[in-house]
């Protein structure tokens, strides 16, 4: 590899990765030679997620949403370039010369309409009172009718991609929350001349020239062995969507970890970085976190535990593992067949029964120590023999995005008694998410694509109660990510080999990931245990989830007629 | 009929009820002639419900109790009679020698060991230490191991009288928590000379004799026809049970409204009573407040809506109705068929959740504004159109005493998501408890014996959201008890028609009770969307109920073993 004579020397070159997750961006700085973090910068989303109403702010109205909407404003992106990026940098005490390149990764599937020119929808005049004119946040679900559609025309017609996606599509990807924008809103659908992750937009705003990712285009977009889903197929689900792909999707796919163009002068003004860097292609949070944690290797099975936990690994062979999100050539490095799947609320669950149901007199405890709400009920439920509850949940409050794909599901609690403390129900939520867990690993060795490692990164993996129950459920030690900040790290490894400072992403991962094997051992009697109470699991999973009962659809059905009756 | 000479006329004759609830007993001063309730008075029993220990002041030492466990202190009753009474007294200011009857009521099947002279055995030397030495709450589950074997025992050998009581005895009764002493403690049982009811046991207090009233020797000890269970069925269930009913309960039954005997000089020093007046025979609190709603007509089913609800019916046949807990000849009022339904949690789930799942910012809200929990609650559910909630619940956080009869069961809560509400899930259970009174009313109809008429009484017949509900859920008018203190009316009730002050029930009923007749209407738009609900409830119902799945079982089985294997 030639180097550009005027770079300094490998110790002394430093990327930036930046993650943009669902309420916030963080950027780090993180050196090309042995991947120190030197400094990081967060930078939070001003308007979170619309969920309710667009802001009068942008609207100029009170624009009210449907159930299940969810909504960012992109200019809430960029400011994470403005603001997060020269404030990591000066943190860092980096001169700005030193950085050779730039990586990002965004939540997936985000996805956006845009003119030719990547301006958003919603940015464009008269537009922003439309809620089909802003990104889709990965959560949002009101499109579970058109991805029934999808999946029902594609299992009538024999579509061989399905099989790639675990046997449906979900509601939160490409193709369903486009046809949605189509039928709810076709003026807004007809003017955007791209439909784009916003993975992909990022790196459009930071090099100014579209590219689409290998990746992204693969689990999000239903592109498989060099192709979208045929016109014919398009038709069948609606007419107008006919020319969707090729009209709205269509271009050559760039392969993770290459680089998509050199920064701008504009984005070098917003960033405080050198114009001219590299800029890594686009990437998905959760994919770019194997790099960050030396999990690129067939069979390292990787959970990024956060808000939602996606589960990543890679194999030599494609097979079809039942509910699998999608098994995509390429998708996590060059040259593997990248597996995901992932469970849609977790990390968010555990939030809602803090915010939402726990009582004041635990949160006046918790002030009292000093410690944050999920610490103190955490403790409470750490002493408790293993199934001591008698409780059991299904961790379906954010729908079901693993095996069952299905965003219509909702959340279950059985075993409730007057007796039943707080902590009790908390403990039996973050319980749920581990079976569930169990569930996915137990599909992939079936499948014959067995688990060798299961390794812990996001937000979760800090916390030694929920590692705990997951090493005890999942009757296997876990292995944990050293960063702190493994997204953003990913990103900045990507952004080193786009740089050309790392061969390739297996290279960059070894000098620059880091991951601590067999951190959290299990224990061989409360795994006992939990295997009894995941059979419970199990026997409800199947029952609400697999057609014993039809409770929980009729139960959404009815809770979508009646709130729209209300409006 | 003829009046002792001294008697004051009717205008100025008083009697005094009794209501031994849960928590407290509650006396009140009524006047015969109308049943004006001049005054009441409230004494907190000091130990409330030992579940966790008994008391380390009585039993000298700390001794846990096993899960399931609900005793009470005996001492705690008597202490109702000689503070309640007195004040309750003085308060109406009515000259002591104005009362000519005193009546008390029960919660049932509250039930305990005492000697021959019914000392409780808890109180004697050496004996308070022992759990099984205390009365065992209404609300103690921990027999069900024997019930089961009582109602698999029965089946097998056909016993007539299993179809009495819907096909199952409760664990809540009389023989699962006597033949659990004998198991669990054979010298306590041995030590035992009568297992009496409270409601019995309290009446001895007063008149210093034995008695045994019809109706909690129908209800909850297994009397039918004129007899005890065999002793050939006693023995089949353990040889060293088989002569229970002979040694420990059989007694000469009386009827609900007669004279039991009369104040002895110990109780009226206690209650500042006249010595001689009328004791009135024991009865249960919710059958007695049937008289208090002039509820005692055949078709009216009174709903006794408290910590529990007990539904109450008369009819001049008898039937077998799916899962009541009981049909008794004269057991609500003499000479009709008295049926007994019930929902062993109501308002303490209701409680369960204010105090455990309520988040502090609406306690905090509650306080500002001066209501309860309960009502910020049901303020913030009311406005939302039904089932847009998406949730429904099973109400089973104490078992189900009624159509399924089963104790092992627990509560359940399918539909939740991100955006629910605590308001939401709150109504929710206050929904699920108006779903199981359907499903009583539906089981009776069905049965032949129509409900005519739904009255409803305790302190939830005040709560205009849960009335409301009822309404709309069971599709027909609501009547409402006039009196808040219904089952100490009617205690004192039966003291008028045991003093001879009135000739029986009905008259006595009519004369003193009083309710609203169609007070609360149903509106037909939400009554048919709770239809809706109310099939996906039964949908769960039957199948966590009915054997589609044992997922409940299994977790009190894993509860209970896992919680023994700590101790």
């Amino acid at each position: 590899m030639t180097k550009n004579a005027s770079s300094p020397p490998r110790e002394h070159q430093y990327v930036v990765g930046i993650d943009f997750g669902t309420l916030s961006g963080r950027a780090v700085v993180a050196r090309v030679a042995d991947g120190a973090q030197l400094a990081e910068a967060v930078h939070t989303y001003e308007h979170a997620v619309l969920s309710e109403a667009l802001p009068e702010s942008l609207a100029g109205t009170r624009v009210p949403l449907a159930p299940d909407t969810a909504l960012q404003v992109p200019e809430d992106y960029r400011r994470v370039l403005r603001r997060a990026v020269p404030e990591a940098l000066a943190a860092a005490g980096v001169p700005a010369d030193r950085v050779v390149g730039i990586g990002t990764d965004f939540t997936s599937c985000t996805v956006l309409p845009a003119t030719a020119d990547g301006t958003p929808l919603c940015e464009i005049p008269g537009l922003a009172d439309r809620p089909h004119a802003y990104p889709k946040l990965w959560k949002h679900h009101a499109a579970q009718p058109q991805a029934h559609r999808i999946n029902e025309v594609a299992r009538e017609r024999g579509e061989a991609w399905l099989s790639r996606y675990g046997g449906r599509i979900s509601s939160e990807w490409q193709f369903a929350k486009a046809l949605q924008v189509l039928e709810e809103d076709p003026e807004a659908y007809a003017r955007a001349d791209r439909w784009i992750e916003a993975a992909d937009w990022i790196v459009w705003e930071l090099c100014g020239r579209e590219t689409r990712n290998v990746s992204t285009a693969g689990y999000k977009g239903i592109h498989q062995d060099g192709a979208w889903p045929s016109r014919d197929y398009l038709a069948a689900l609606d007419p107008g969507f006919a020319d969707f792909a090729r009209d709205k999707l269509a271009h050559p796919l760039a392969q993770l970890g290459t680089r998509a163009g050199s920064l701008t002068a504009r984005a070098a003004a917003w960033t405080g970085l050198p114009e001219g860097i590299a800029v890594a292609v686009g990437t998905i949070d959760a994919h770019v976190t194997a790099a960050a944690a030396q999990a690129v290797a067939p069979g390292q099975m990787l959970a990024v535990m956060g808000t939602s936990t996606c589960h990543i690994m890679n194999s030599d062979v494609p097979a079809e593992v039942p509910g699998m999100c999608g098994v995509v050539r390429d998708g996590i490095v060059p040259g593997l067949w990248g597996y995901e799947a992932g469970q849609s609320g977790v990390g968010d669950v555990f939030a809602w029964f803090v915010d939402s149901a726990m009582p004041g007199e635990y949160a006046r405890e918790a002030e009292r120590t000093g410690v944050s709400g999920h610490e103190l009920l955490s403790a409470r439920a750490a002493g408790q023999p293993v199934g001591a509850h008698g409780l059991v949940a299904l961790d379906w409050h954010s729908g079901n995005r693993s095996v069952l794909v299905d965003h219509d599901l909702s959340g279950v609690i059985a075993g409730l008694t007057l007796a039943t403390r707080p902590e009790e129900v908390y403990r039996a939520l973050v319980e749920a998410t581990a079976f569930g867990a169990r569930t996915i690993v137990e599909a992939f060795t079936g499948a014959g694509v067995p688990v060798e490692e299961f390794v812990v990164a996001g937000g979760l993996a800090r916390n030694p109660f929920v590692t705990g129950v997951y090493a005890d459920v999942l009757r296997r030690p876990l292995s944990v990510i050293d960063s702190d900040q493994g997204p953003a790290l990913g990103a900045a490894i990507h952004a080193a080999v786009a740089a050309g400072a790392h061969p390739d992403i297996h290279a960059a991962s070894a000098a620059m990931g880091g991951r601590r094997a067999d951190r959290v051992m299990p224990d061989p009697e409360r795994a006992d245990a939990y295997d009894r109470l995941y059979a419970v699991y199990t026997d409800l999973h199947d029952h609400f989830g697999r057609g014993g009962s039809d409770a929980l659809h009729r139960l959404r059905r009815i809770r979508n007629e009646r709130l729209a009756s209300q409006s």
